[in-house]
């Protein structure tokens, strides 16, 4: 439909025609969601009818919008990131909406992404993946006076779909509690780009000491960025330690399997000498023997993104906030430790 | 400058009072590449001195395109392919296009997108990540009659930048030779959307044995899809062989970490007992002390994205195939073998 050149029939006329709003008759040509499909059948009779063509311009112009959504993606190439992507994709573009995409690989980009607003007048929504939005990036992304949402991160300000860090942590320490590890560490990581932040995987970590009758630790708990190279960095501090931990609770995957890959070098087996559990099960945690939380950030983009339409269709989201929930998924990395 | 509302100047009008041309002037009003400092600094005065403000439509007009490029991914959570986007996206955007994302999940998802063709009229170029454009699609594809470029991956029809798989597969195989190695598996692996096409890296596969003077022992062939646990289970198939092998040449690190886990399961140390190498360089590779092929996805999205850049500026590009180099990159997971 959209090849052939626009005919002098306007949308405002077929809307007329069949006897419905302007709007209801763009989402009926659009082949939108929320049309009686008695109705969309009347409007695309009447716009076939009278030789009525949907070009996108067209299309936009009717809607008053740009029909067009931004993403704002940190760190694209990994597994977290990319599966918000493809859930917030698969949602938006099937709701024809465009989807732009932004990818900020560092701090630097991302200021500078605040700085110019690139997708000014561009889009009809923004949506930030991943990360925590500061007071001064969100003074600059209202100016844009466009829906915003946060995918994959919990961002107080704007509607979120995230898991709840606090549970998830508490779930990887009480298996560790369950097991009987009472030495147990926390590989703590700080994301780079916002190194000021608290870690949110902390809360549950205490939660789940202070349930068990454990005294916290402090010399227990190393903090690094977080990647798995520094996940290896702080298992090899713990493994100086005079009396090291039987169980180790990583932030993530990535760092659990830097543990992990620490552990082997210094001929300790994972599970059975020393206890590793991570929180995402990222693809690779399947395949490393990784006890793990799992979170399934492709689902948290999907309903990041159906969140979204029901802004974008002018209604109140039910929930300010989403929290998606997370597993234990036990594997070969931990087991009860030796010396109890 | 977008904030305000656009005023009676035309960039024409601007491009005639800085006596520069109307491209040269849109340029430099875009900040973008190849407009001399002294120009851009007389356009941009000249733009000042009149109140003139650019609109992204009035921009986008005056060049006479779209301003936007189409990249069509699939498996946009996987590593190889968000690394490829993140240069893309880089380079793009840096040239002020915007990137609209079609993320295509599987072979249903990307018939979709070839029959329905969403980018049309929306986008000045396409670039298609990581697959094989069949021929059906490609002829859909053509109408677009706007600029195709294959990044990571090799499409004869479309200019494009990739590795040799040939090349890389050799290096992997010839590493086990080496060291030794005599019983050398290659864990095929085929993508399960195009189970038609040949593997490509299994050419260098037989190049490396016939050239060691290794006979091809076919019953040393596993073929499966390009998962992790696929990797797993041809690897449990291997375990099983009369006469199994001593040196493994995965399709991928994924596959090479399925591997890995069926080594370990069945009490085997990779690298002691059966050596194993991959191709990627995947960032959890390293943690997994897997030797591997090097190669470098984000840099194949620059390099594909330059490319488009040039053929967008109307020149020809000096190759129409880019091949990345790969490196051989040596872990613990490769050793000589025990008897050799």
């Amino acid at each position: 439909m959209e090849d052939a050149t626009p005919t002098k029939v306007t949308l405002v006329d077929i809307a007329r025609m069949a006897g419905v709003g302007v709007g209801t008759a763009s989402r009926a040509l659009s082949n939108a969601k929320n049309v009686a499909p008695a109705t969309r059948a009347r409007v695309l009779q009447v716009a076939e009818a009278n030789h009525y063509v949907v070009s996108p311009e067209a299309s936009r112009l009717a809607k008053g919008n740009t029909g067009r959504v931004a993403l704002v993606v940190p760190h694209l190439s990994r597994w977290f990131f990319g599966s918000v992507v493809e859930g917030l994709d698969s949602v938006l573009r099937g709701a024809d909406l465009d989807v732009l995409l932004y990818h900020v690989g560092d701090v630097r980009d991302r200021h500078e992404f605040f700085e110019r607003l690139p997708a000014r007048r561009k889009v009809d929504a923004v949506v930030v993946v991943g990360f925590q939005v500061e007071d001064i990036e969100r003074a600059r992304l209202e100016t844009l006076g466009v829906h915003i949402v946060a995918a994959g991160g919990q961002t107080a300000a704007y509607p979120s779909v995230h898991i709840d860090d606090r549970i998830a942590s508490r779930q990887a320490v009480d298996h560790l509690v369950h097991l009987g590890h009472k030495r147990i560490a926390m590989l703590e990581a700080v994301d780079p780009d916002q190194p000021h932040l608290p870690s949110t995987r902390s809360p549950g970590y205490h939660d789940a000491l202070a349930a068990a009758g454990i005294a916290i630790d402090p010399t227990l708990v190393v903090s690094a960025p977080w990647g798995g190279e520094d996940g290896a960095a702080s298992m090899s501090r713990l493994l100086g330690h005079p009396d090291p931990p039987t169980g180790v609770f990583a932030h993530s995957d990535e760092v659990a399997l830097g543990a992990v890959r620490t552990l082997r070098r210094a001929g300790l087996e994972p599970g059975r000498d020393v206890s590793v559990v991570g929180i995402d099960d990222h693809p690779l945690a399947a395949l490393s023997d990784l006890t793990t939380v799992r979170q399934r950030p492709a689902e948290q983009g999907v309903l990041a993104g159906r969140l979204l339409l029901d802004l974008l269709d002018g209604k109140a989201p039910t929930e300010a906030s989403t929290t998606v929930p997370t597993e234990l998924v036990v594997r070969g990395s931990t087991a009860p430790p030796r010396r109890p």
